[in-house]
């Protein structure tokens, strides 16, 4: 199996409203080879879009982007909203970040980061003259587990989900459940050379160029789990407060199960 | 930035229960460099441990391993449990894994994955005379999003979590609530090169040296969210159910709250 070699882009200058971010990417990256995978922080694809907002419109932002409320928690600054947002992503506070913008101001993210990964890949293909792909990521929390992992929101050129489940195992045997996130596994790889404190919002990964394909590949909105397939589509306390209210509004109604 | 480097260690021979895993990685991964991070598939650390078990005894060991259940899944083939398992993890059927066993067979995850961490993380320090990162992956489903990724449930040796609290963005604003959870960054980038079908158990990231530091730094238990801090505790079906039924066992509650 190759080595996956993973380097952070350095020059990348700060974005502004505007910026032709596919230049500016395909400039900074340099030569890239066949198959090679850019990875973009969705902030800089916000920001060339002008994504930007007073701070103090934060609350009405974050209700604009939102589709459906998930979950709420409590604290001592206020109360977190977990939402699933216009992309299907289901995220704090809609995605709506205050972190790396000018002060009073927020970020939201990119209109369509799937158009977005495609614009970019586009020139990268167009200047390179060899099929690269590319992964938009942004930084989420988890259900069950402590901590922040960068995923794919936007994904273009490439295969986001590699269906195993025709393949065998080292033992011949099928491996019936196993469709693997390479997306989101990339853009983890991608965080882990680009930090979040350096500046440096764009890497390359190069070493699997098996999953880079045709520019119309499904992009990362195919990863998103429909909410009415998802056996978590609303938090603990606000599932078990509509059973309670539906309870108390029909009393009989397990008599009748 | 440092690159990352990332390469599937060849030469693991298949393991079977009884067999020095700490030894067999060390020798396999040849000559480490300070810093370097040494992935480990959970399911050779299983093996070598003797968890496999006959697969008719199945939904026993499900329910053996499990410490409740946090949602159940109706389907052709019966009923998915996923549960809350003895070391923490959400997953379905308790980690309780029949890909690549002998045909008969099914295999539980590792007794004590962050033990079995610092043994192997113990042998390859004594062997190479430098300071390296030991993490266990499992391939795990989520919530909300589509396929799987690796994650860490076992680690020694390295911070699992990077927390930047304290940092700095590039505009010099603090970054308040971002923490990294490297670890699983790690388990997926090194699943990134290891696959699921090429039998290739082991893999060695280098890079992220600075992430690397003492023995008895938290494993990756100290990932897992405790299930009363979590949103997410039940699935939104249990959840539902719980309530309705205290609705109906109490109709008149809703008067006085």
């Amino acid at each position: 199996m190759t080595p996956l070699a993973v380097w952070a882009v350095e020059g990348i200058p700060e974005i502004v409203a505007g910026d032709d971010l596919p230049s500016i990417v395909t400039s900074a990256v340099g030569v890239l080879e066949d198959g090679d995978i850019v990875v973009v922080t969705s902030k800089i694809v916000s920001k060339a879009e002008g994504r930007q907002i007073p701070a103090d419109d934060r609350e009405d932002a974050i209700t604009a982007e939102t589709v459906r409320v998930v979950a709420t928690k409590a604290h001592a600054g206020g109360v977190t909203r977990i939402v699933e947002n216009r992309l299907g992503l289901v995220l704090a506070a809609a995605g709506v970040d205050s972190s790396n913008t000018p002060q009073g101001t927020i970020l939201l993210l990119p209109v369509d980061p799937d158009a977005s990964a495609r614009a970019i890949c586009t020139a990268l293909r167009l200047q390179n003259g060899v099929r690269v792909g590319v992964v938009i990521s942004d930084t989420l929390g988890r259900a069950w587990r402590l901590g922040q992992t960068d995923i794919a929101i936007g994904a273009a050129g490439l295969r986001v989900l590699d269906d195993l489940r025709g393949t065998t195992d080292a033992g011949g045997r099928r491996l019936d459940a196993t469709i693997i996130a390479v997306a989101d596994e990339l853009a983890g790889a991608a965080d882990l050379v680009k930090g979040k404190a350096t500046g440096m919002p764009v890497a390359v990964i190069r070493g699997r160029g098996d999953l880079v394909g045709d520019l119309d590949e499904p992009g990362a909105r195919s990863i998103v789990r429909l909410s009415g397939d998802d056996l978590f589509r609303l938090g603990a306390d606000e599932a078990y407060a509509e059973g309670l209210r539906d309870g108390r509004a029909d009393p009989n109604g397990g008599a009748q199960d």
